[in-house]
């Protein structure tokens, strides 16, 4: 019978998850953890083929070599995003292996991962451990998986695999180009994708590690973003990706004139405030409204003579642009967005492919993200405390991972992006349905409705004093969306939970719980 | 009281090794290693400035920082080589800390680290563990040292230390170019050196790691051959080594019209027993013969009109020239001879940064260097099972650590390059005065009087039927020799160890002996 217990943040929260103990949330930067770093078996150079030729004929072949096994941790990475055809032929393999029961552990899931379900009703996956959208995400919401969904951020999957809370038995990286030692490099090759650096981890601590690519080169590949030293074998496929899903080639600046004007306020406040000055840093991803927030701050820049020390990516066509204007010294880059992200990552020197561990991972000896001067995100939902959720919907449905978000609340200026409503339905609430991010790391929230800045930083609200921006109270925002909108019905949940979302630092900071049988906005499958 | 027993090599080695049990070595590829790699304890990003500056006033505070205490083991690299200023500085820092018994671990010691001496004298040093030149060479050889001197190749202390055999407490990195956050790089700055991969296993191993540097650039110091996520604190001093001898500015091809006939006779034989093919790689290191073996295969491979997929450094001019001229598509670069090396490093992307894990480590899942078709070594002796050594000169003295040589015999072909006698002393022995590398894995011993090749490769044998090369067998060249020079006498050693070498793999392959009162060749200090 499981236990919950109220964490630092009010949440109730299982004290045991998935058959192992958990931590609860204690706040920002209390948790001290214990012990040492993850570390895998040591290896002889005399069990592995003194030619360095590694390959195996396929799939099942590697993964029998790799000893895959029933309640086994199988991990895969998303830089295809979409277009990831390997995550799922490496599961179905492992099921005409007869393997039971295995925990599939995703840099993040997608809708072309949706042939997983069936494995899991069939036994092959007893749980997801990573972010699940789409039908993924609904038959975890509807508590038809079996184990508990866990959520974490990229820095908290750096964390949980290097701190050997998760420990993966066989890891799967898909590989634009690799040789037949197992080095492999993802800005090159028909299926580029840019950095792999979500497969990092995986490859340094799993007991074994298969690399899968449509695009062998003689030794040595490079740039060895995955160090052959760290893999068992090596497997060709005809293709590993759909190029044409693998970026998202629709990564367009938002049309919407509300959206833009979020966008706009946010690049005026940044200027504004002073943040934007010479040797100064930013992140943005790549959504409508902050690749919008690039453009207006680019504009901002040069006509300031202001230059930024580093961006972080997700690149796109936009941050490249500012590095080749000299508006910048480097991209930063976790993830590549488009193809003239992957284009650049490949050739230019100041385009440097980063990691969850140097950007993110809160159990090292610091990290990027809170080097970062200002940050803009978005959210599904923000209370007024400034709690954010960017993992269900109103409706108490996990549709979202966390990604880098919650890792990015550390930097020095946090703004979330939102527009006051969707669909009618407020963002602002009186409680987050899911408390993804806490309050206290959140400073900005900017809407088209105005700018709310959190009261615990009185340096902003100094630096704001007497100029044109839109400042308001998040309450007098929300209070004039409720006179449009009205305040939403709460969702019906059920006291099951159906996942966790853990913290940066592996405490679980809040629990999903199963929706109750209603009359679904979208259909469960 | 020690134990001996005597190792699959017939050699009588301790059956403990400074306090720890130590394994015989067992044959190639006999020992098979247990347990997990070393792993260093978790850190929370909380306990770390959230501004990434991580500066310190002096190396006191630093090490004061890092709680170095009496006992422990303070790590050094030795990429600024006899140039550098940070290793002696740190330890007399500790010194002034009141420190005592310390065991210091360089990568490798020079003549500008005899101050160890009188660091030894004061008991603030216990012993030394890596190799030991001169000065030093001679104060363990004749038995000054408390502990035991052990001597790693550069692929066996990535083992040593990634196996836990040798736990680093305090890693002292020298850095040309970092950040305040630690990010470091060797390719940039007044004492630019190229590589920082010999730190690489210090820094992720160890508990502490302190960056030094002359030269600070704001975050993110690019490229980052050493993440500042593996670092405590920054210490900046005025200058971290001498840039003249920093790089060996002398690297020159051999004026010896005897040895110049050895790098020709080994440059014909790789190309006539077509190991020197398309796609072929090789591996020389930066002695007078190795540099004329470049020159002479580069003229043959222009004729021939062959490519290499790579060349291994340690990178010289030599093997720059070889890349700009489009004779190979890679340098692969351990470390970084002199300054065309160097700035061709910092600047070309086929000329690859590589560490002892990629390159070299026996307990990773293969290495670079079994894949390397021919490689270029010396030796200081070989006996008639071409068995050799490196680490003593014929009066049994200590001079010469292993660098990369015990992991590069691992190659297709292994060839020592070495004159028939130095000194009136012939270099064919009966028996080498230490062992460092077993015959099985020396193929060839190229002299000025002939080429032996060793009985065992058949294949090679056959390759050069019919050619014009002088092949011999070393029994032959052997008495030539004699006939010239006599035999020499042997050392006199007394039955008190002074060092270990080890083999690849951790296993204890040989003893050095204390040399017995004896005029000395060279004054002892």
């Amino acid at each position: 019978m499981t236990t919950f217990v109220k964490n630092a943040a009010g949440r109730r929260v299982p004290s045991e998850v998935n058959g192992q103990s958990a931590f609860a949330y204690a706040g920002v930067g209390m948790h001290k953890p214990e012990g040492r770093k993850q570390a895998p078996s040591v290896r002889s150079a005399s069990d592995y083929p003194a030619n360095g030729d590694k390959r195996v004929a396929d799939l099942e072949t590697a993964l029998k070599k790799c000893d895959l096994r029933d309640g086994m941790v199988i991990s895969s990475h998303h830089h295809f995003r979409d277009g990831d055809k390997v995550a799922v032929a490496a599961l179905q393999a492992a099921a005409r292996l007869g393997v039971k029961d295995l925990m599939w552990f995703p840099s993040a899931s997608f809708p072309c991962h949706t042939p997983v379900i069936d494995l899991m009703e069939k036994g092959v996956v007893h749980h997801i451990e990573g972010s699940m959208n789409g039908a993924l995400g609904d038959y975890c919401s509807t508590g038809k998986m079996r184990g508990l969904g866990v959520l974490r951020s990229h820095g908290g999957r750096w964390q949980a695999i290097q701190d050997g809370e998760v420990k993966i038995d066989v890891a799967i990286i898909a590989a634009p180009t690799a040789d037949p030692f197992g080095n492999a490099d993802g800005s090159h090759g028909p299926s580029a994708c840019g950095s792999l650096g979500f497969a990092l981890a995986d490859s340094i601590y799993a007991e074994h590690v298969i690399v899968v690519t449509d695009n062998l080169v003689p030794f040595p590949c490079i740039p060895w973003q995955i160090q052959g030293n760290n893999v068992d074998c090596v497997v060709e496929l005809p293709s590993v990706g759909d190029p044409a899903k693998i970026v998202s080639g629709t990564t367009q600046i938002t049309k919407s004139p509300d959206r833009l004007l979020i966008a706009e306020n946010i690049a005026r406040f940044v200027r504004d405030t002073g943040i934007m000055r010479d040797g100064f840093s930013f992140q943005a991803g790549a959504g409508g409204i902050a690749l919008g927030f690039v453009q207006f701050l680019k504009t901002m820049m040069r006509e300031a003579g202001v230059k930024a020390r580093f961006v972080r990516g997700g690149s796109t066509r936009y941050l490249v642009e500012l590095l080749h204007e000299g508006l910048t010294d480097y991209i930063l880059d976790g993830q590549t967005f488009d193809l003239d992200g992957v284009k650049n990552l490949a050739n230019d020197p100041r385009h440097v492919s980063s990691s969850p561990f140097t950007s993110y991972n809160y159990h090292g000896k610091g990290n990027f993200a809170s080097m970062v001067d200002v940050t803009v995100l978005g959210a599904t939902e923000v209370d007024l405390d400034f709690n954010a959720n960017v993992n269900t919907h109103s409706d108490g449905r996990l549709l979202h991972g966390i990604g880098g978000w919650q890792n990015c609340l550390f930097a020095g200026c946090t703004v979330l992006a939102v527009p006051s409503f969707r669909d009618r339905i407020p963002v602002i609430v009186d409680r987050v349905t899911t408390l993804t991010g806490p309050g206290e790391l959140i400073d900005v929230v900017a809407t088209e409705r105005g700018i709310a800045i959190n009261p615990r930083r009185k340096d902003l609200l100094d630096a704001v004093k007497g100029s044109s921006l839109p400042i308001r109270t998040l309450e007098e925002i929300k209070n004039d969306v409720e006179k449009m909108c009205g305040v939403p019905q709460k969702p019906v949940l059920t006291d099951e939970p159906v996942a966790v979302i853990k913290w940066v630092d592996g405490t679980v900071i809040d629990t999903v719980w199963k929706v109750a049988d209603q009359p679904a906005k979208s259909p469960p499958r």
